[in-house]
């Protein structure tokens, strides 16, 4: 639905996936191909001008391409009929060499690389982006103490920043897998009738070549007709993209939650607004990356199960790509770049943040308690102890640092600074500055400059 | 695309979710819930008509809508807000009792039934008549032998009439399904902010069942904002149905394999021709089958997965759905409406059936040999006696027939007569019209009629 | 794993699909096939007998019949081939009449829906044992208040009973849909090698009428070996249970989060405690629920997709239901079991209800504020002036009932009582209590004697 | 089931994830860390060997297991739980510093990578082993005739060794994308509680450090404890490669079924047979890739849906992963090595390729005959005369080669002797063999060696 392209999508991206482009992408090929096919002396170079100059898709009745498309299966068929037609309407030699050689999916396959190839290019600039945002929060905040929730429970303190370390670490990971995938599928798609180029007898490999050359793309060792893992990688590549930024949403949404309100989306100019409830502030970003956590495994699964493509040219396996890469390219791009935006204007609140560590009486530092009291009795005694503590704690309505003050096998072992000291979030903190360093330093940020902050 | 809204889809479910049909169902939910309202005395009557009067969506900006509901992450928003101020503008007073005690999720939801009403009844109008179409064929082709093939290799002879029977029957089984689904999803949302229709007070279920009547829609016992199960009920039953047609698209792309040429999709107007080679014929339908049957089952755990959704109002989840599932029907209404046409003009090959019922010089009446001994020597040993045939006919590039007629052991018990007759497909259809009868007087068509053929 | 199966499953279903008990379904077609094969006086009564002394998994070697499947493709051949053997060592003759007639597939088949008959009873029966114990909790907590929450946010008060009511309402369509299934699945699978019983000759059909009803199966219109929507059906049904199952799922762990603390699943015998953290006590359920909700989907999807089976026998679509089928229904009834389980043990903290309430200073009333004052000035003057006073309450830190107090627009239309009220979340309850009682009496349970508590 | 685990698994494989190895793998995990830690002198060395020792799964009984799983929420607690007092049983000190500052999340994830380290070498070793298979029949067959097909219609002849090659091909980046993810994926989990290894203060870095090199894992800058994309990364390629799996199957189901009888996958000991038909040769690989391939995606699609894990511990997301991704890497594994098998004694059938490249009469070499006109007179022309003579030839029952020869604007530019050639397969292959020897050197075979043949 174009009604909701602004909300899900990212116009950047959109753009490179409309009706229009796609169109143009497939002229751009039979462009390329008739130039290659003229530098190799196979169709007459008086033939090349004539076929570019029609290679424009502001010529073409999109609609009619639509409707011929339903009886031809596909929409290079009409594309290439229309295309040789108003060739021959300047130049009836010429029209005899469009698509000369080539396959319907030819022109479709290598448009789509060339699409990915722009589409890709964002989505590394925003991840980019992304990591920097990401990393210098880290380094930032890697003196923010919040509690660790495991289990959707308080489990001991953290720092913020490692959160945030934690995402960029991830997509880090995700920038390298990017990488490989655009490796992967940025070749060629050329070969003819049954991916042997037969008509084109001996010069099959070297047009090929050309014509990659000219397009930008690396020549494949053969065409690839039915093996679809180049697409199928990138489509899993976003989808393992996606995973990681439905797990950011999960967290904003539940760090956002009026009973934590640790973090919040940028507001402004009727952001996150309800249309009953004035006080309402909806975490739009984390919703827009959760639907997109929801549907893109799912349009992976699309493009997996499409793999499996008969013979030399699949039938419907390869259909059920045409509509389902893009949408995936689109609601990733989308999504990745809504929470670009939403980190840069991150609201952070420290204060919430300290008085959710302190809902529970000093629960979450039980574990604290726990390892200090294990180096003098061993784990389990300590932690039985701790745990009747906890109890006590609990059911009395006091702090278990106080409890803690007045039991004396505790008191045998900690002195009441000590025990003082087990519940400053600061003291427990372990690796967490150093887990921030390295993955900071991983990433080639420069941590000197940040901390500086 | 709209490139391939004709390839993939069918127009006239199309036009149900068109963006301009979505607002237009919204607004139509807020004019009917002034009308209700007032009926209930808790807006003044007077306020009915100048809503009313800007409920057509032909007055709104629907690129603002989109950009708007980029920040308050749904369209019902920024609609209600355009909606307010356009009744404002010719009514002030009115203005005030827009969209008065609902929340955007009542009218996106009830907008989508709607929607889902008129495009069920377009599904089901052509799941009776490809059932009609389908048991028409099984009775013309009761009596027209063809090989039976499990595991894609031949087993023994069946008719092609019991193929269509059983493509009915399922069928028949999905327009059960349909019905209940509709049942269950034809229902109002309207709840307010979370659920109570506190903001009506007292009257919120009278409002509620007078909105219902108005809408046609029936009262459930309760809002359901969290409650998905009724959409991805449709999304479900929609995928059991995909499933069928990819069947069909599949014995169809089977069956027209250039080796079978057993059934062909109709051709004419340049349908499944190719751009380079003249003498292919490519089995379109059997295509948009495939790729429905390969996209659907993936919208279907979209849906699925998008029921997780939180307390009161679902985040990412609910935003998941939104063009999930019309695509989701779209795709399947598209797919059903290809197959109705094609098979309506189904060419059918009896004689290439036959030609492939001799392929393997009789081997394909293997089994009907050694049931036909069983009787007189067991099953084993009657196996273990076709079977050394069956390998002597193979080797020796025999038929069957002149093999079993040369064994002893055979002819023991065979006469030369009986032998002949064990290679009639004719002699060993056993049930098979009588499983046809059945399916076709199970979906209530006419048997004696079609019979008389 | 094994190790998992306790955490995962329910032993009562587990049971239902142990290797034993497959091969005992299997062995119960072949028993009740000779019987009704000797009824139609097919075979030699005298065969019945010593074919059905021989039917008892006890004495076959399933690890040899494992070995043999992964020559044959299937365990049926090595079964009956196993099955042969024995029974031709007490008696040959009858030997040669074990699966008289039938194929592979019909046993296999068959012996699944007979498990599936067990399996969906246990998930009927728990499934009503939780609407109930629902359906009391919803009476029981119709005046308990709660936050209502929308997009994780905050929106009105409503009470925990329609939470209850809302997940009972859910299951009781889910009960509808599950008969429905079950009413398609349970029927005989039939046909011999391709689907006519062709090697029963004219006594197919009567011998499938007496098999099915030995069997307590329905006899469908024909055999419907490649048309797999029966068992997609009860996937798919199952995959709506789970996702209303994952969404109570959430909803616990959401409401059991440490700062919420407003549910807690039932503790006791160490259950969700921590490794490290006294404190902790992770809600268990929670977690299954949610993992058979992630699961649950992605086995139907596979279902889904294996229901494009070619021609008379699938190939590989029928083999991915094996160990699918199974494992979706494992699944779904060992989360459903979990959660009877903890519902009727679930721990309720109607004060931190109010105690969350009470967080925002009064924010949580301010569409009832905003209704109050919509019905003398309209909604968007209403929403303006208390989105203003919300505003002032958060910057100053105030209860917005204070801010409201001291506005003049405010307090022109209430007075200081009326303001006083709004305050108070049962008086903004509209019909919250009307539609619990809706839902219980539809689900037939006497609310009368449920109120009285 | 284990009835199946000969079918779809593969015994190597398997073994690495029994309930056995797996505790033995978390054990190892237990053993090392507490070597570690004493090399750090965080524990007493003394405790090192009364550790070590119990670390033997041998020792411990895993019903017990089961059981306390079901209510601690995942199978470390119990296992360490049972540790720690066999420990104690023997060194009452020792047993204090079993697990010692770990969580259970860092040793049921560390298990899982040492097992993924054995399968996926076990997964690279018959890549590698199927891509140099397939290569050398790629060569061997660089000059068989076989008909491309598209759409499953005839299109243009090929040679066999086309198909091979493009299996090779897609195989070795698969190779590629194993040892990517394998990079990846084995890497140390080890965070403590939250993430932070609070519990060791100062020296959980070096801990990591140490224990990271005893395993043989990298260190990741980071504890992952919620980023799972890692494990996610491992489903995605082995979804990709089952893809790959799947198309080889559905390529040899095609290709065997009877009607072409081109391939055949190796028989004897009763491999593909029917319970009653002797002429039955069911292509069991077929199927096992073909399940494979239709279960996996759905695996995968779970791995990323559970990627969504809350803050410093997920809950139910990684919970689904523990039997999902074993299964997923079973049935991969299982499937290749099938496949592994099947291709080293696969039946190549030149004859009966032969005979269907000639089963339309000449029709497969339409192409042939329009782009040798095409030179001369345009592809438009050329395409329509070629069509017309096309349907010439299928309406006569003529060789396409006669009628070409009969055709004036044929003869006029092309010799009888040139119209002939049109129909050699061999005399229209264009690049076919130098695709072939360009995917043979770029996956290192030497392909000199292989061409003597």
């Amino acid at each position: 639905m174009a009604l909701l392209d602004r909300l899900f999508g990212w116009l950047a991206v959109d753009q490179v996936f409309t009706d229009a482009t796609t169109v143009q992408r497939m002229l751009d090929f039979e462009a390329a191909l008739a130039w290659a096919e003229a530098q190799a002396e196979v169709i007459p170079s008086s033939a090349v001008e004539p076929i570019a100059a029609m290679c424009d898709v502001r010529l073409f009745d999109l609609g009619a391409i639509s409707e011929s498309a339903a009886r031809s299966g596909n929409i290079a068929i009409p594309l290439i009929k229309e295309l040789t037609a108003k060739v021959a309407a300047s130049d009836k030699k010429a029209a005899g060499f469009v698509h000369w050689g080539a396959t319907s999916q030819d022109v479709i396959d290598t448009a789509t690389i060339l699409q990915l190839r722009d589409a890709l290019k964002l989505i590394e600039t925003d991840l980019g982006k992304l990591c920097e945002l990401l990393c210098d929060l880290a380094v930032r905040h890697r003196g923010t103490p919040i509690a660790g929730r495991t289990w959707m429970q308080h489990a001991v303190p953290i720092v913020l920043g490692l959160k945030f370390a934690g995402w960029a670490d991830a997509l880090g990971r995700h920038a390298i897998r990017v990488a490989h995938a655009r490796e992967q599928v940025l070749v060629l798609q050329f070969g003819g009738a049954a991916g042997t180029l037969a008509s084109l007898h001996t010069h099959g490999l070297q047009i090929a070549r050309i014509l990659a050359e000219e397009l930008g793309l690396t020549l494949p060792p053969m065409p690839w007709h039915t093996h679809r893992d180049r697409f199928a990688e990138v489509a899993t590549t976003l989808g393992l993209l996606t995973g990681t930024l439905g797990k950011i949403g999960r967290d904003l949404s539940l760090l956002s939650q009026t009973e934590l309100s640790e973090l919040m989306e940028p507001s402004g100019d009727g952001r996150g607004g309800s249309s009953t409830m004035p006080q309402k502030r909806n975490p739009v970003t984390a919703a827009v990356l959760l639907a997109a956590a929801t549907r893109v495994p799912a349009l992976v699964i699309t493009i997996l199960a499409a793999t499996i493509q008969e013979n030399e040219r699949g039938l419907g396996g390869w259909h059920a790509e045409w509509e389902t890469l893009p949408e995936l390219v689109r609601l990733t791009a989308g999504a990745l770049h809504h929470l670009v935006e939403t980190i840069a204007g991150l609201e952070i609140f420290p204060d919430c943040m300290q008085r959710n560590l302190d809902t529970t009486c000093g629960l979450i530092f039980a574990e604290a308690a726990t390892m200090a009291l294990a180096t003098f009795m061993g784990k389990s005694r300590a932690h039985q102890i701790v745990d009747a503590c906890a109890h006590q704690a609990l059911s009395e309505g006091q702090h278990l640092r106080d409890v803690l003050q007045r039991n004396e096998a505790v008191t045998a072992h900690l002195s009441p600074a000590e025990i003082v000291m087990l519940f400053d979030p600061c003291s427990y903190l372990g690796a967490a500055e150093e887990f921030i360093n390295r993955v900071v330093s991983a990433y080639g940020i420069n941590s000197q400059a940040t901390v500086k902050d």
